[in-house]
């Protein structure tokens, strides 16, 4: 099953980290931007073309030190088709170098709807009678307000094309406790609600590692309420973004691991991506992916010793 | 305002409607379909231009008689870059003949990421320093599960270029009671305290009509709730789901209404797309898009009747 074939490897190259390649152009160096504009003008074709570019040679300088990357399709999206073509080009390109990837989608709609979505990303989409993949990503986040029939086609597709999901629960933005923290009758906030719910979705997909393949999303900045979901949900498994940038600390998140150590991925996409322009790396233009590389050793490396 | 110009829209026309555009190919006629699958095979490309010419005759046959369109993107994105690339087609050519267009994205996501979808859906994306318009709709729909600083980077839009929002408070689907009926701790359902959120949110974005350009999203299908909402939030305009296909009747919309009648867009997608493959019409192919000016006809007449 996908869940225990991402913990294998995370157990193999002892880092429970995944590159989020939510790629900025400010990001991206001028000997990538430049020609492209000049040849192509400062067209949404120049910016996915460069995109792509900086995103391959990132994967190329990460594949055997993590085991995931995540691409945030909004970064794509920006850019309408060429943006989503470059997309879709990322994805399939991280699979050809044996990555497991995460699409960060946050989709949610009606039963109908949500069928659509799960044949673009997990499944297959059928034409007049033939099924095209088109992107098959292997795990997607998607977000649970309309309840279970708007989830339900994605279980579908993950039982069936061996997939999984990411459901948002307790996000890791400030103002996630504007909904995620209301207070229920019974004492507990929304998002314990929605943990449990997840982990009923989930029970059909559990691998031989004790986790299903339904995992949550659970922000880095929220270590106690990440530690109470770890206790009340032992087979879920977790997407941690809000590490780095965001603020959250490798100690915060010990309690969301289990007695194994096990049960998060953790996400890092500026710290990465971006580690050539900051302070600590300050690598010249050209040596980019060197940094990244570099900045996800050093981040394996805190994992490591606060874990 | 935008808002105020969907409700005179409606004024004029006399029908609060807005046509779904959720093309399924088995719904498109095969003399659309046949010849591009011929020419260019059973792909994404001949998908997504047979989607167009469909949706182009459909927005030709209705355009005069109704103010808004409504294309769900996930009818397109499962077909990837060419399906997007339909979607953005339909959204310009809607707009070219005057109609109003809610983009149903249903998108939400931390605040960078936002921007992004802001920038490709209502705004201009930058590149480079120089900025490209690359969808604007002049609304969309949007998640509220994050909170305030998800729904953030869209308002500055909404003012800045004039759109507008539907945020889900009370979705339309049978599970939407999972979550956003849970009780509260003061007794109330969650999806109230949604709702006053979304009042709180568009309040800098009231148009002379009395109603925010930041609007609820309400299902048909809830009558009780609809007008629970209606009477806590009187400057809110609903966008309503449901109708039809899903079981809502044109009666269980009243509540919805303020003393002036106003107060809702009713969504009709293949009830008014399909028409000529139902048993009322049974249309021949060739007639597929006058048989939706019938029904949309049909649509205001049974409205008008129950309202």
């Amino acid at each position: 099953m996908i869940i225990d074939k991402l913990i294998s490897k995370i157990k193999e190259l002892e880092a429970p980290i995944v590159v989020g390649l939510d790629p900025r152009l400010g990001q991206i160096p001028g000997h990538h931007t430049g020609p492209l504009f000049e040849e192509k003008g400062k067209t949404p074709e120049a910016a996915a073309m460069a995109i792509f570019l900086f995103n391959k040679a990132i994967i190329d300088s990460v594949w055997d030190i993590v085991p995931a990357v995540k691409p945030q399709i909004a970064m794509y999206e920006q850019f309408g088709p060429a943006g989503l073509a470059c997309y879709f080009q990322t994805v399939a390109y991280a699979k050809s170098r044996g990555l497991i990837v995460i699409g960060d989608i946050k989709r949610g709609d009606i039963a109908s709807t949500a069928e659509a979505y799960s044949d673009g990303h997990l499944g297959q989409t059928d034409i007049a009678g033939e099924s095209t993949a088109i992107s098959q990503t292997d795990f997607i986040t998607v977000n649970p307000y309309m309840g279970y029939d708007s989830i339900e086609p994605y279980l579908s597709d993950c039982e069936k094309y061996d997939r999984g999901l990411f459901i948002l629960v307790k996000t890791s933005n400030p103002s996630s406790a504007d909904i995620q923290d209301l207070q229920t009758a019974d004492g507990r906030p929304l998002y314990v609600h929605v943990g449990q719910l997840v982990d009923k979705w989930g029970r059909g997909l559990i691998g031989e590692s004790g986790f299903s393949s339904i995992g949550a999303v659970v922000g880095a900045t929220h270590p106690n309420q990440g530690k109470q979901l770890r206790d009340m949900l032992p087979n879920t498994f977790f997407l941690v973004p809000g590490y780095g940038a965001q603020g959250g600390k490798a100690a915060d998140l010990s309690g969301m691991l289990n007695k194994d150590g096990l049960g998060i991925i953790v996400n890092n996409s500026r710290g990465i991506t971006g580690a050539y322009q900051s302070e600590k790396y300050k690598a010249p233009d050209t040596d980019f992916a060197m940094a990244a590389r570099e900045a996800a050793l050093d981040m394996k490396a805190d994992l490591e010793a606060n874990l």
